[in-house]
């Protein structure tokens, strides 16, 4: 394991001044390093980056499990692809790095998203039905030139991603994959990491450039902004004729494909993972995703240490052999100060082994989300496995229950600024989330300082009454948060 | 799994026309398509990316025994601290892509290679001994504005590899690690993939830029050509004074530390796995990184197609529970088809299930790189793994064997020129390998259209005679080839 070199604590509350406190985080349980010399740029950390694997592979088994495939594009995007798509191109021009032209060669764009790289290939590949469904993804870095304030993992220039790109036949076929994306978000995001959600359809004005519509993640952060995670985009029809994917039908008719896509971003999961359950010491990791999930600390003194460390090592690999993922801290440091780490780092079980412990053959674990000392059999260990699923129940519970309350029905511009300001989610009647609707939704942000997410994308809600800020009859019930 | 769309096979015999049957292979087996409008970015289809990702995990899994842990670094690396170490510089700068600058903010190079984003880091990491040895790696994507021909897979202007960066208290310490990743490129590249090396130490004119010395793997292609495979770097202190990366020794004492650097290419030593065992029917694919370890295929009958299809689920089911990536292709062809498909694919083993197999409880198997068909018996699936072992093992001896004879003396010009021609390496006493023997190394190549490649870094092999070049006494003995 990594040597820790910051040893001193946490100075700040999470609840205080959660900022600092993820900052610190960050900081201290060696997440990141935000001294890398260009900005809006960070390095990711060993701590940091065994976790964004351990969540890579949770997503991309689950990706896999319904039959999407990897492959890799390149990095760079030829500019005359990049613009074949009059609305994708307005939305992410301003934020593509472009390479220096070498020779007379192409202006290259350094991948934003990778649309525009997938489709000139895409209708290469498709030529009949039985080609579809074509479902492939791939994990990426992907840029962009952001000019708001950068926030590590939440906000930074390069970040970390899976990018899916699917071909339909129908339009059914890509609404029914958009649900299908959305019960991924659930089942990994929430079900594994621990992270609730909303799915919000956005409104027109906030749709992925170049999309039909988008459904995005909405997560609270425990500063009552949202943060926008997984989102998933019917694409229609938009790219295909663009870039020229046609299938022929089981009848030799030709048709354009029916498109979507999907993005979790890995790096910026982490962001919310390490925020919702994180405490005043640190960090908790969930058990499936620690790089760590059992810390074995030796407790031993000049006489009996090869003893007691002997021990470990033999605890340490009958735990690996139960496929948990164990180390044994023998550093220099003293049992308090390693205990300390290991909290700060979140991993959710330390073991204490010392004379005592042994003779008893009772280990001493320590859990960490509970902060609670109990008593394992050595002949238990095994358990440990069901101990795991079942710490990681309580994260789930733990941040479902953050979230409950959350949600203020609002009649009133005034009742909405007083939800947001006690960080909470208004829910709104509202005009329309059409284009028409973009006025008012200004207006919201001007006065209350938040924005119209947009409305439940899984469940119908009818309005009664008059739009908030218009008065004209309300279409639409609308979500407003404060967002990153 | 991904519908083929190649059907037609391979129109060229491996022994006839290596490159053509290379190319060949790549395209129809989907591992690579060269269709993407970029000069020297090409795409890695599903096929291709399952395997790379399978390599990764056994290769990342070598590393982190030794001790090394993943990080992620930034793509993009600053001007002023790409520029700090002067021969590296010299050396990289013609193949380096830059980004275009936005405003006033530092001119940013795509990463050829990361020592300059590691090393401004580490001068912030390390301060004492207890911080040594630090021992990082990142799976990464790395750029180089190659002007040579590219060819997939093998030369290409974006590839992906994994780059370990370490630093070392003692210059003994940083060479004992070199001979670590010596034994990393045998255990995995040799021992896991099949691909069997000499380990060169390079002449003076050929090391890495910034390094003390370079010892890299050469590995020969069917077609006798040298590519070469990891390599790995004494940077000595070359980049620490550079850098400004100093430890305090256990006396108080500050002192500099040593580096080294390990690069394997995972997309170029996958160009090595295809020619090495591939055959006139297409990839041989090593049991170990095959994504498809076992395909079954369904003879059915309209009558009996439900029947046999649910057999070879319960089948699939069954051997993936023994961990061996199995699936049944159900898909509309006709066996032969399917058969055809997969032996293209490089899939180790097939099972034919029908009618009579049923009966008979007896499965037909059929073995990839041997071309023969057995009978397995359904109570003994479970052995296919063991058998998947026996597959990799004959690969392996098939690869050593294909290096027997290779190497050839030669005391003249002539009898190099003539190995050369015959796809031998020549092994020839020479005057120096220090930049005093560049002259003789531009004869040669010059003369033979080969590369004085270096001397054999794990044995010391006295020359007895004269320089074949220039006469004079000669220093060592080298090996040389003609090289991609």
């Amino acid at each position: 394991m990594e040597k820790n070199q910051n040893q001193e604590g946490l100075t700040v509350k999470k609840d205080e001044n959660f900022s600092d406190w993820y900052s610190q985080v960050l900081e201290k349980a060696e997440i990141t390093d935000l001294r890398y010399d260009v900005k809006g740029f960070v390095v990711i950390r060993p701590w940091g980056a065994m976790t964004i694997e351990n969540m890579y592979r949770l997503y991309e088994q689950a990706l896999q499990k319904r039959g999407h495939m990897p492959c890799f594009f390149p990095t760079v995007i030829p500019e005359k692809n990049f613009k074949k798509e009059a609305s994708h191109v307005k939305g992410f021009s301003p934020s593509v790095f472009w390479l220096e032209k070498v020779n007379e060669e192409d202006r290259l764009a350094l991948r934003p998203t990778s649309e525009t790289a997938f489709f000139q290939m895409y209708s290469l590949w498709i030529r009949s039905w039985r080609d579809l469904p074509l479902k492939l993804y791939q994990r990426a870095n992907v840029f962009r030139y952001e000019t708001k304030a950068t926030r590590p993992l939440i906000r930074a220039r390069e970040f970390y991603w899976i990018e899916t790109h699917n071909c339909f036949a129908t339009k059914e076929e890509a609404e029914k994959h958009i649900q299908e994306d959305i019960q991924n978000t659930e089942e990994i995001m929430h079900q594994k990491f621990g992270i609730p959600f909303l799915a919000i359809k956005r409104p027109e004005w906030d749709k992925f450039a170049g999309a039909v519509y988008t459904i995005g993640s909405d997560v609270l952060m425990p500063n009552g902004r949202f943060i926008q995670q997984p989102s998933t985009h019917l694409l229609g029809q938009h790219f295909s004729k663009a870039f020229n994917i046609k299938f022929k039908d089981e009848n030799g008719k030709e048709e354009y494909v029916w498109q979507t896509c999907y993005g979790p971003a890995i790096s910026r999961i982490l962001a919310s993972v390490i925020s919702m359950h994180g405490d005043d010491k640190g960090i908790v990791m969930p058990f499936c995703i620690s790089p760590l999930q059992v810390v074995i600390i030796p407790i031993f003194s000049k006489e009996n240490k090869n003893k007691i460390l002997k021990e470990c090592e033999a605890i340490k690999e009958k735990l690996l052999k139960e496929e948990i993922r164990a180390d044994v801290d023998n550093s220099e440091k003293r049992p308090g100060e390693k205990y300390y780490n290991w909290e700060l780092k979140g991993v959710p079980f330390r073991l204490e082994i010392g004379e005592k412990e042994l003779k008893e053959k009772k280990l001493t674990l320590f859990i960490r989300d509970v902060e609670k000392k109990e008593k394992i059999s050595l002949k238990d260990l095994d358990k440990l496995k069901a101990l795991g699923e079942e710490f990681d129940k309580r994260l789930i519970k733990k941040a479902d229950k953050f979230m409950e309350g959350k949600i203020v029905d609002c009649k009133t511009k005034e009742d909405i600024k007083k939800a947001i300001k006690n960080k909470k989610i208004a829910r709104v009647n509202f005009c329309s989330i059409d284009i028409s609707g973009e006025k008012c939704a200004g207006v919201i942000e001007k006065e209350a300082d938040a924005e119209v997410r947009g409305i439940l994308a899984n469940k119908t809600e009818k309005p009664s009454g008059k739009c908030v800020v218009c008065g004209k009859e309300a279409e639409e019930v609308v979500y407003i948060g404060k967002s990153y």
